[in-house]
């Protein structure tokens, strides 16, 4: 692997050059405050820890931690301890403090990192798009120009760490709310599978859907940052792109992909067959069964308006209406039908790891669509709730595919210089998350004369 | 302790004897296959399996075992290769054959059990009482004069035991089925902690509450069978009674008793106390909580309407029309409802568990009654219905707030020679199985010149 392959200002290769000498922590939090306070940074966090960062992170025994005292975010929806846990929303605001710090977010201190603040999140961490209409939405880094959806639900986490504010966004994905963001913001994002990393100290919104995990600048931030939340080793590997053999599922998730997808997709496929890989594209039927599988209601709406169901009493009034509206068609499912849910995703996984038996990965454009303009879809009349509800629909349409699987994916930049970001998703079942993260890694490198020409 | 403290026609003590050369498999199976051919006995069976046994316990490689070939009994709801699970319904008396043995029964087949046959048991595993419409119902051989319940839903299981026909009846515990028909019918019940042993390959009541356990004759027996089950070796201690601290909730648990088991109860606690326990009287307020919990509907209407739905549908008819009602009660639960039941099940055991902290173990009557006559509950005008539900509701109370509690339990006789069989609970939370047990062998032991004066 050439160190041209290794992206220049992710995480690693930021402390290398301080370990080397050459930068301090305290220059990087330096420039991450800047970043933080930047234009395009500030809306992405809806509280920052100045002071508090700029002590920890002068720590001499937090810099010789792994993480190096290196600046990190973290979504509204933990607990950090003697704050109150919004989660995106105003009717917890004034929520009773958190008595201690998430397990994950606790791990990442203990790690060394230094909390800069708390992102921009969608209300309760629902919809991949990324807007709150409480707070302003942080525009995409990607366009200087046109203010773009940064995508959702970890929005801010995205921009924060494309802003250059953080090295790690600590969130959490759903249906997509870790890779459709990175996706479009244009870095990494991976999915652990669910039971790897703790859900504790995270304000629900599924149960059985939640992952805790984060972006970052590389694939190789990306397996470390894991390594710290599910408090594991990786099984690294060097093999080469030669040695995998990867699925493009043809059902579903190539549909309706915007030109800009469509060709980066393409060309990402082109650069890893020319780099050794075996592509094969295959039928993945049960796909097209989630929708059936899912009539009687998801488990996002059921769990979730459990959740809710006294907090919407009392204050109802005070939820974006989108999320609400969303919410409350958990109101009416049916125990049988969750249970049948529960039993309906077990056998459909069942079905799907068959299907995929013998790839050692599968790849998908992470969302069919660039970011659109914030314009199109903010709340306003009812075409634009018509046209969020439309781009939210796209936007979870694959990354959800993995939730429902209990699978792990990531998602990494393919676009290239002046394009709009595209995200690359590679996937595969429940604790397979190895060998995902290892042929990302290769990808990442086979990638890199397009997205670091 | 002194031999005589052993019981002396439990498993291990058969197996001595033949081991000794003072007895056979042979002969043992004969036994047991007259027993089961009994007046008392033959109703508990509804099938059985007379040359396969002959043949199976013939095996001079099965008597090696360390069940030495010896006849067990299996509910009607477990699956065995090549025959139908119908669970002591109509409805699936046509119903495809398992393709293979639970695993429950084929660990005790690997550990040298010998099959006499599918034992009785209350449609679909529903209700305490032990009747079933479809079939005879087994007299609890308690009493020759007066045909009394024998307790359910593993009514066969613990007529087989109690009868002579098997060492080890493998039932399953909702919310009693094996401490209820143990205590009723004098025999020892062991619920273990859920997780310990395999759910596959019985047909099930509710998949939160379902645990596959067994009836044996003595604590030593319940203790071997329980390892086969479990696959693990029970931490043995022997510790004496003055070494335990106990406790005994008043809340609820001592209400309503009859004169025999108050009284088998009282003297079962100065038994013990006299062998040097130290014997506690604690409320437990949360059990009354338990009735608000549950209000929308418990696990069993919620879990076993998802599975029998369908089935409900095409052959509603052919149900006990007691177990259909009882389903169907399932049938409007929301899927909120249920979650908020996992949810605040998850706070009340936390608050039991920190209510017994400091105990080893607790003590209660399995059931307040002792057995009632058949005739008083069978199925017949609406005064028995009610008799029936009056009395299930009391043999289900008690034994059901381990289940709720996910803890695990023993019921062992205390009642004198001549008295109705009554049941002393020795119970824990979760993962306490070993200390129960252990307790329950020195109970067992403080308490056979009552038991076998």
């Amino acid at each position: 692997m050439s160190p041209h392959a290794q992206p220049p200002h992710d995480l690693i290769a930021t402390l290398e050059r301080i370990r080397a000498g050459r930068g301090s922590t305290a220059a990087e939090l330096d420039r991450a405050l800047e970043a933080a306070d930047s234009p395009v940074c500030a809306p992405a966090f809806l509280k920052t820890f100045r002071d508090q960062a700029l002590q920890q992170a002068a720590d001499p025994a937090r810099q010789a931690l792994p993480l190096g005292g290196l600046p990190v975010s973290v979504k509204d929806l933990f607990d950090l301890a003697g704050q109150p846990t919004p989660a995106g929303s105003r009717v917890l605001a004034d929520a009773p403090a958190a008595q201690r710090d998430a397990p994950a977010v606790a791990r990442l201190k203990a790690a060394g990192a230094t909390v800069l603040g708390r992102t921009h999140m969608t209300e309760f961490a629902f919809s991949g798009v990324g807007t709150n209409p409480h707070f302003r939405t942080p525009a995409n880094p990607a366009d200087a120009a046109t203010p773009r959806i940064p995508g959702g639900s970890s929005s801010g986490a995205a921009v924060s760490v494309a802003g250059g504010a953080a090295f790690i966004g600590l969130g959490s994905d759903t249906g997509g709310s870790i890779r459709i963001p990175a996706a479009l913001c244009g870095i990494v994002g991976f999915k652990n599978t669910q039971r790897l990393t703790p859900l504790e100290g995270a304000l629900p919104l599924s149960a059985t859907l939640d992952t805790v995990c984060a972006m970052t600048r590389s694939v190789r931030d990306a397996i470390l940052a894991h390594e710290i939340l599910a408090g594991r080793q990786v099984v690294r590997s060097t093999a080469p792109l030669r040695a995998y053999r990867l699925a493009v599922p043809c059902t579903q998730m190539l549909d309706g992909l915007d030109a800009t997808v469509a060709a980066a997709f393409e060309r990402a496929l082109d650069r890893l067959r020319s780099a050794g890989a075996t592509v094969q594209e295959i039928e993945l039927d049960a796909i097209r069964d989630l929708g059936s599988i899912q009539a009687t209601g998801g488990f996002s709406a059921a769990e979730s308006f459990a959740w809710h169901r006294s907090l919407l009493e009392a204050r109802g009034d005070g939820y974006d209406p989108r999320v609400r509206a969303r919410i409350e068609r958990g109101a009416g499912m049916k125990a049988h039908e969750y249970l049948e849910l529960i039993r309906a995703r077990r056998d459909w996984i069942a079905r799907v790891e068959a299907s995929l038996r013998g790839f050692d990965a599968v790849l998908s454009p992470t969302v069919p669509i660039v970011a659109p303009p914030i314009a199109q879809v903010a709340p306003g009349d009812a075409s634009r709730d018509e046209a969020f509800f439309r781009v939210n629909a796209l936007l979870l349409r694959n990354p959800s595919v993995v939730n429902m699987l209990d699978g792990c994916a990531i998602s990494i930049p393919c676009h290239g210089a002046g394009e709009l970001p595209v995200g690359l998703m590679i996937w595969q079942s429940a604790m397979r998350d190895d060998t995902v993260l290892n042929v990302a890694q290769q990808a990442e490198t086979a990638l890199a004369s397009i997205t670091r020409p």
